[in-house]
């Protein structure tokens, strides 16, 4: 069921590598995040309900215009955002180890342009390339999950001193 | 068997935090390592050889000194610093969620003031908290696990794009 949801996962992204998608909107990979506040990281294991589209490892950055929202709990002025650099891992000896790049995803703040979905533009780039954009329809393929965190500001991550 | 490990581990830092030793050197702990490069991180789990001691999520991060050099692989020029936020982690619906702090581990280079020991200084802090150093013996409780990475300048991280 896992595999089934990998392999069609894959081939997703296979086919948007192809023929790529135009992006929903003009969201550009960031550059530097590794050196941005580095807000937690998580890993997102086979039985979990995002592997199929988000398993691995998601080292999470926030770029400094947030860090004093995320430790209050939001909410988040404009031009924040967050990059979410999604790994693949191995276990070895019972260690979970981070390995090559997957993805990079990114949720920007912007109360106007993006007032449709709770004030965060989100984008997703395939290995992380800017030409493989994933996200064409960000109410449904980001929005629709982060909606329950309206009470964060629609942010799953909080700080950890 | 884990479990007397663990306790024995516990009891040893509850023992020092009531008795503190003497540092073995005059190594603070640094602030705003989370601004520092993200080099990785990696979970130590039940089953890993590091569980009794440094079991946890371990989230490195290398002073931008050093940088460069984790690109090429070592050697680290003096002042270099890596800093190991040690976490504690729940396992949730197959998620590795990080949690509170465990301790603050760092290695500082100093060619020759810490030549008996790769040229690095070692020190680990209970709960990152500055009267807690638990390292009295760099040599014995840290060097001697970091010695078979000699060909990476004794630093087991690895840069990964």
């Amino acid at each position: 069921m896992q595999k089934l949801h990998l392999l069609s996962a894959t081939l997703g992204l296979l086919a948007v590598a192809s023929f790529p998608a135009e992006p929903a909107d003009d969201i550009k990979p960031p550059t530097g995040y590794r050196h941005w506040f580095h807000v937690n990281t998580m890993i997102g294991d086979k039985g979990s309900p995002l592997f199929a589209d988000l398993g691995g490892m998601h080292n999470v950055y926030v770029k400094s215009v947030g860090e004093a929202a995320l430790k209050k709990g939001g909410p988040y002025p404009n031009k924040t955002m967050f990059a979410t650099d999604l790994h693949e891992f191995t276990i070895s000896d019972d260690s979970y180890v981070e390995g090559a790049r997957k993805a990079l995803a990114v949720m920007v703040k912007d109360s106007k342009k993006y007032a449709s979905t709770g004030g965060w533009g989100f984008q997703l780039w395939a290995g992380g390339d800017p030409k493989k954009p994933q996200v064409t329809d960000a109410a449904e393929q980001c929005f629709a999950c982060h909606q329950p965190k309206k009470d964060q500001d629609y942010v799953y991550s909080t700080y950890i001193p």
